[in-house]
């Protein structure tokens, strides 16, 4: 066994995406104490950073010490207590994921199916909503990373509130791809995931609590199953002893006790990505990713692709498009462009393994030249 | 704000230790995909590593994607089911911790305390498990991190065997330090820290389980309260459904199924890490942490300090010392250590707070210029 040397590939899967060099650098920056004062004002840039983000003023919004499916199970387990009942959408692997955190914590879920590649349909969720008036929770996922769909979380989160519901919903593929509102939207509980489309290594889940949750927290009569994942805990570390000032000073450091050992180096990584977007601004993010989307779209289409989602719900960030009859071995394909062209692209999930590709243009991997290099050797694979 | 350039602490703490630059660099090589033939077969290799570590031929042997708490609350919620009596040592914050994984578990927690500062007690440990011969599990912390004492592991391990009781094992600050034998003790369940005697980022949670845990785990009747953590979707990926071959070779990466991102670049640190430590071999590692302990302890007592633990249960990377009377501000001491020398030691926790100092030489901390940096610098501050 040796030192691991990688060979660098291009990464247009579902994540995770190709990260800049400058956030390598920066989580390769000497490892400091996770109760270091100036590690402390990291986090409190990290916190604020993340808000830009989320478009939200919450308080209570960092990052999970774990990928995105603990981010998840962040949200669950703090929110539902046993015997609630949770609405949820499944469109996809992640709502399926949805409901095992849902049973796993010990409430009903009442699932509102979806044919996968279509959006959640908020006619459905309405009625179901009235149906079950004793629901706690309504859960969906905003960009679902198996299918590439966006569903309208604007009029989900809407829809919850009228029925006095809170909402949970899964921002994984979304965040820094297309507009995630939290404030705006008055989402209560949202996770993502680092290794989309802000361009960071794996391993963290930014959340946000908004004050229905927070209530809904602090109301509980039974403990949090998961010691790891309990707010209740986790905040006095970020946040002092629930002290909801931010900014940063080092009297206040002394207020924030130890929970666990935060991963150091990788929220020095998380701090750049996020300044990085920072600086680009969301609404240029945004627009960067619809751009390389629509001549990534335009190649596919003339290499004979069709898209698995209707234009109207298609997310930019993640392009899933039905493998032609033609090709016979779709493994073989995949396994030639990781090899021979060092690019990578996402097999289908669950229900669409072997019928669809997932083409990702994730954060950095959002640009002309990935979309150049994905369409030619498309074309050189498929002859 | 800008990017983050921590000014470099030499880390004499409980954890993280000193990561060498060889780890940092490995851990800044580019991204992979989690499922890149190439990153599956670093996993292999970093599961035949650990194996090493723990002195172990356990196949159930890898990191968790999150810090030592996820590595205790992934034994705990695998092994426990809801009504299981369970036995925890407790003599320091971790035991306690133990308690609350196993009463969040919806088991029942038989406490046995001891004074902080002392090893757990076998007697009273055979009293319990006749007292208790429902127990189904046996937990202690074979290193406090909180004390600096070290238990009795095999003999503990022993008496549970002759009970017919699992055993769960915190090897947090042990791991790399001092001899943690898996097989030879036949340990059930096992935890630890990257962040300690690995001399690796914190982030990961490096566990291994033998085949009556696993026999244990498979006669559940119950679904793991946790999705993330539950064994039987983690070990299809790092297994590949389970087979318990381990070579590596491409072909059988096509059985391993998504289960959650991994830390991709943590992972790249811990591999480093513990090549590392086999270059130099355990023997070595373990005898290097004891000398550097004895000068260590020899200096602190010439400095007037006295130990809280016995000499012969004192962990040699983890010194835990009272607090001289003539210091009035002890704080203020450890903010002259990191501010002016750049040198970070622990505080007391819990019941030991404010009480004692705890200074580590975990990993690469554990070297003579770490000794004697931190004898000249507690000089200069106590003069």
């Amino acid at each position: 066994m040796k030192p691991f040397h990688p060979t660098p590939k291009t990464l247009m899967g579902p994540g995770p995406s190709d990260v800049p060099t400058r956030i390598l650098e920066a989580m390769a920056r000497p490892t400091v104490g996770h109760l270091d004062p100036q590690f402390i004002a990291l986090m409190d840039e990290i916190k604020l950073l993340l808000r830009y983000a989320f478009q939200t003023d919450n308080a209570l919004t960092f990052p999970v010490s774990a990928p995105g499916s603990a981010g998840m199970e962040t949200c669950f387990v703090n929110l539902i207590e046993p015997g609630d009942t949770v609405i949820v959408c499944v469109n996809g692997v992640f709502g399926g994921r949805m409901v095992e955190n849902v049973t796993r914590a010990g409430a009903t879920a009442v699932v509102i199916n979806e044919e996968w590649g279509k959006p959640v349909d908020p006619q459905k969720v309405e009625e179901t909503l009235i149906a079950h008036p004793e629901a706690k929770i309504l859960a969906f996922v905003h960009a679902e990373t198996s299918t590439g769909v966006l569903s309208d979380a604007k009029t989900l989160c809407a829809l919850a509130q009228k029925h006095f519901t809170l909402t949970i919903v899964d921002a994984v593929t979304s965040l820094g791809g297309v507009p995630v509102k939290v404030d705006e939207w008055d989402v209560d509980a949202i996770y993502s995931g680092t290794q989309k489309c802000l361009s960071v290594p794996p391993g963290l889940s930014p959340v946000s609590f908004g004050p229905r949750a927070i209530a809904a927290i602090e109301a509980r009569v039974t403990p949090v199953q998961s010691w790891f994942l309990d707010l209740s805990l986790v905040m006095n570390y970020w946040e002092g002893a629930r002290s909801s000032s931010d900014s940063g000073s080092a009297q206040k450091t002394g207020a924030r006790s130890y929970h666990h050992t935060a991963p150091v180096n990788a929220m020095y990584a998380l701090h750049e990505g996020l300044l990085m977007l920072r600086e680009e601004g969301l609404d240029a993010a945004f627009s960067r990713h619809q751009t390389q989307h629509e001549h990534l779209r335009d190649g596919l289409e003339k290499l004979g692709f069709s898209f698995l989602v209707e234009p109207e719900h298609r997310l930019p960030q993640l392009n899933t498009v039905r493998i032609p009859a033609s090709v016979k071995d779709e493994a073989a394909v995949r396994k030639a462009l990781l090899e021979k062209h060092h690019l990578e692209i996402g097999a289908g999930l669950g229900a669409l393994a072997g019928k669809v590709w997932r083409i990702g243009l994730m954060g950095a991997s959002a640009c002309p030249q990935n979309v150049d290099k994905c369409l030619g050797a498309l074309a050189e694979e498929l002859g």
